[in-house]
């Protein structure tokens, strides 16, 4: 006759990762979740769709990606049936991998904090 | 006659992190820069006008801060000549203390990744 369990509450932490050059943004979550749309469908337009977002909107992205680094990010094939296509260069693949180790580091960092600050936080209803 | 060295860099990262109660944002840098100077000048008020923002939206966010937490973040005693004071409770302390240090934690993580993204960037001038 005990109550069930509760259920195991979802993380309430949300880490974001910004990288800047100068005052411009050169990648941030969105911009990743870009790219990696990109590789697995080497189409930019339907990558785009995928977020829900224009092809100008992700071609703009793109160039601004391209323009913080060193040397572009992405090979992009304007142009064509499927509205051009993108391929990350080996330096697109670099950055991608560390953005993605620095996210997994710092959130590694914060697992045993994470859990004492859940741990003050009101419980909520599942479905709210 | 060689150039003058160019200035270092100003840390090309930005790590934000949020706290969430359910589907509510509960603290996040915003909230935990209130809070902060809340505890400075001990007015509601003050510290809203010190960020920029409407008495009504700091008193908002304090509300929901609040409300997220076990207990109370903040004693609050409204009105009076200053607009209400606040201070922090000892569960508020707690919160504040461990969301600095989550802070640092995941910062000291990816201080070796974030000098290789640094290298990766291309150099902006100081002024950009």
């Amino acid at each position: 006759m005990s109550e069930p369990p509760p259920p195991a509450p979802a993380s309430p932490l949300q880490l974001r990762l910004r990288i800047y050059c100068g005052q411009e943004a050169a990648l941030g979550p969105g911009r990743v979740d870009l790219l990696e749309r990109i590789v697995g469908t080497e189409s930019i337009a339907q990558a785009a769709r995928d977020m829900g977002m224009s092809y100008m909107k992700a071609w703009k992205l793109i160039q601004s990606m391209n323009r913080c680094f060193l040397s572009p990010l992405l090979e992009v094939h304007r142009g064509g049936k499927s509205g051009g296509t993108a391929r990350l260069t080996p330096l697109g693949r670099q950055v991608l991998s560390l953005y993605r180790q620095m996210e997994q580091d710092s959130l590694a960092a914060v697992r045993l904090s994470e859990g004492k600050m859940a741990a003050l936080l009101r419980p909520t209803d599942p479905g709210e």
